[in-house]
């Protein structure tokens, strides 16, 4: 019999499959933290959810061995939340006992209960927000949408392409061979989906639901057991969705500990490696450094790794039609959460002899300083500046800014801004910095990541393209942004992308900013490239986490 | 457009989907090696067409640097056969070369020379048979069947497999995102499917051609070029199948390059490793040792692995209604190609109190009996019974039967034979040997590839069961055969399956066998335990082979 929660949400799943194929427009979760929508208290009911969490011990019935939680909000203020510190032997064990049952739940269930926990975060968004805010840094209505609705976009797209792998699987098959002239061979199969085990969900301190969710859901529809470990410094957002799929798992007859939370304070680096190469750990999924996601594809060879990590992000001009639109849309891009998206763009390839535009040319200088004059709208009024900028990470994030100054001419200088409602907040502007292809290969082909960009003067767009497919393919990258009217141009960009397996964005000057990647649409990484050896969401990235297992035994020939 | 050798055999591909749906009976390539199928003078000119090739150099217009090649028939004759030697990073570099317009081929390109060179492969059944059976020791029919039709089908499963994964991606899409009373934001978007790079395939000297084609075409199917490296004992059948992919590759205007064969002799343990680590291999399909299939999936880390490796394939009578009908179906299974079959069942439980049967209680050694007595009658007649057992591959085979041979009671002898038609051939009889699971479970928790199986006591069917399902999840396992008429059993049957992540067989006593595994319909391997870390064929197995790089670009809603 199909599971109620599988009914319940199989017209949401539906829809999401058809959107998936299509790749059009689409999402049920809508992305305005509007009160017609969400209710006319919800925002202040989330706002007040979150603030009776602070400076308290997080509830939270798993086995714990003490606490721990050493969060500070980059708004300037210690979180003071306390979780439960789990010693990982009795956790995993735990975790043993309760997998047995979900694991032969079956694939209407898992994916039924998979699908309300998610319209319960839905309905948990204000609360999510607030704590993915003082977490992360990130403006209010940035912590609400790419928090809230678009990281519950990306684990409904998880759950339906996990779906679509596991209906295709027959529950039961007849087979009937013919044997000449002698009656056929006949034998009715059976197919049980069989989950891996435990998957390990290591979050990040910047996109802590928003990259955590896809694994998350792609586990917990594909009958596996979850294990969460955020990152030390963005533990809340996660521990709320812990808390909520455990409510519904044992509102559905299951044991809690299916998905379990396991936060640690800070340098935890030698912890993570013991969980990871735990042979019992079957599925991680990573989002971080590229330091920590190499050792992991290297060496949790009992698992399958999923990782995401860093990549240098670029934009190339060629030819504009109107450069404010351009500099507008750029300018957006690298201020939108201080450039601490892993979508941000970096290098921003203009050639020395300048460009095209339909006002006649343009030198590199002039283009360099329409962005900066971009930025710099967007950033001079502290009180708009911070719903844009937010804040930042953490004082990693502030020393690197420092670092960058030196590198090259400053075209617009970073400036420390008070934020208007949390004085200690910690919050600065975009660092512009000139670099020229010729000399300066070795500083901009890292990531620099936080409010940094560079302006670099190549010889031609020819050369422009050149670094933009070598340094994808060699250093990782997640977008691509190139700017030109050239038809050529266009179809060599093209090229450098495919070389440089990234996502391309050609001449964005309206509402749509490279940061960006709408789930059911745009794949988010390739895969292709070393920022991330999987994508957001496709076959691959569900197709490992179950297994079949088989039995076979004859029948009486249908005849 | 389409390309033409698409359209040729899409009505193939049609059905091949629809059979991997429903998983019921399905084979577009005859598997009987009947002059009615493959016409009256096949065989003999198969034959010729083999003996031609023997003691000379292989035809193969690849970079090359020297000669290569030591087989030896199993049945006693060196082959003389000499191919290219290939510097590996010359050939890499003629690989480069080639690859590029063929990524850029397209799908329906991809499948349709895929689906082209496997129409000629099966032309060439008879060619690819002999040169099977001279390298493996399988008896002909087994070398036709296995060799030919069989692969054949697994390869046409692995295409149409990633054909499904490949279509599910849109060309290009529409998306138009509503902004309220503003005009929406509206883009297309195109989605380029892009190949991981070059594929290594491995291949083992048992099935050269049934383990290797579902990873060569899987890799070709989804635009990848192959380097295929045979087993230096079975290099014939690879060889044989990289011409004829070649041929097609070429009449249909690619780089042949596109597929190379990468021959070796003896000892080539340290240039697979170094190939195994190049960074330009981002697919590796292996079969063969634990050992070294446990070396690449811990090292090759810069590609995705996909490994068979040993198992020990048990079989649990607890209860039956003809002992003598269970006892021959055991019997064809441990005697067909003597054991060297990756499905071939090693361990036979039998309670140590006896079983129940029809016609009343059998004891422990009435059953080991019976199935020694069903062995010799399979194999007292030296001319039939080569037909079944073939010839022993190496002489590894050999020395470890004289080391089974102390580990227990020896309940039926191996006795060497002389082949009717080849007095040099390895031919010996299968041993089979009684064990205890008290005493011996350090002996029969590993593999003895080849004709050795153990007769083993055991407390009861539950112990029985027990160390099936514990056995195949820590030491592997491809399968697993079950005799029961009590539902409860069959029920924990099911449970150690599951537990072992092994596919079941129930109560086979006629005309299909544990070892056979049918394409399309049965999945080959689990990936749930050591025996192997993915399964023929599966969605998993195939959606890592490619990668998908979109470009988006605004566009004027279409209101």
């Amino acid at each position: 019999m199909t599971h109620p929660l599988f009914v319940k949400h199989e017209s949401t799943l539906t829809q999401a499959l058809q959107a998936q194929e299509t790749r059009g427009y689409w999402s049920p979760f809508p992305e305005m933290p509007s009160p017609k929508v969400y209710g006319e208290t919800a925002n202040a009911d989330g706002e007040q959810s979150f603030k009776a969490l602070l400076n308290q011990t997080f509830d939270l019935d798993q086995p714990r061995n003490g606490l721990v939680g050493q969060e500070h909000s980059p708004f300037g203020f210690a979180l003071g939340v306390r979780y439960p510190k789990a010693d990982p032997d009795l956790l995993f064990a735990a975790v043993a006992r309760a997998q047995q049952p979900w694991q032969r739940a079956g694939r209407d269930t898992w994916v039924g209960v998979s699908l309300e926990i998610l319209q319960r975060l839905n309905r948990a968004s204000f609360e999510i927000a607030y704590s993915v805010m003082h977490t992360t840094g990130q403006a209010f209505m940035m912590a609400f949408q790419a928090g809230g609705p678009h990281a519950q976009d990306r684990a409904l797209e998880a759950i339906a392409c996990a779906w679509d792998q596991l209906r295709r699987i027959p529950a039961q098959a007849y087979w009937e061979k013919p044997q000449g002239k002698n009656p056929p061979l006949a034998m009715e199969k059976h197919f049980t989906i069989v989950p891996r085990g435990i998957g390990l969900v290591l979050g990040c301190c910047t996109f802590p639901t928003w990259n955590s969710y896809p694994g998350l859901f792609a586990d917990l529809a594909t009958g596996n057991a979850v294990v969460v470990k955020p990152h030390p410094g963005a533990i809340l957002p996660l521990a709320i969705t812990v808390r909520i799929a455990r409510d519904v798992l044992r509102e559905a007859g299951f044991d809690p500990n299916v998905v379990t939370l396991l936060a640690t304070d800070p340098d935890d680096g030698v912890l993570v490696q013991q969980l990871a190469t735990r042979p019992d750990v079957r599925l991680i999924d990573f989002t971080g450094s590229t330091h920590n996601g190499n050792w992991l594809e290297r060496n949790a060879t009992q698992a399958h790794v999923y990782t995401e990590k860093a990549g240098v992000n670029q934009i190339v001009i060629d030819s504009v039609e109107d450069i404010k639109a351009v500099a507008r849309n750029i300018a957006f891009s690298l201020a939108l959460y201080s450039g601490q998206m892993c979508t941000a763009p970096q290098n921003i390839y203009v050639p020395r002899d300048g460009i095209r535009t339909a006002d006649g040319t343009l030198s590199f200088d002039e283009v360099g300083q329409a962005i900066a004059e971009a930025v710099q709208k967007l950033t001079s009024d502290p009180a708009k500046a911070v719903e844009l900028i937010g804040a930042l990470q953490n004082d990693a994030v502030v020393q690197r800014i420092e670092r960058a100054r030196s590198l090259g001419t400053v075209l617009l200088d970073s400036q420390p801004l008070v934020h208007p409602a949390f004085e200690h907040a910690r919050v600065h502007t975009p660092l512009l910095v000139k670099l020229d292809a010729a000399t300066d290969q070795n500083r901009f082909t890292q990531e620099w990541f936080g409010p940094i960009a560079f302006v670099i003067a190549t010889d031609s767009t020819a050369q422009s393209l050149a670094l933009a497919g070598s340094i994808a393919a060699q250093h990782g990258a997640l977008t691509l942004s190139v700017y030109s009217g050239d038809e050529a141009v266009q179809q060599a960009a093209h090229e450098a992308a495919i070389e440089g397996g990234v996502a391309l964005s050609l001449n964005l000057t309206g509402g749509v900013f490279v940061n960006q990647s709408a789930a059911f649409s745009d794949f988010h990484g390739t895969g292709a490239n070393p920022a991330a050896n999987a994508t957001l969401t496709d076959a691959a990235f569900v197709a490992n986490r179950f297994r079949v297992v088989q039995s076979r035994a004859h029948v009486a020939p249908r005849g």
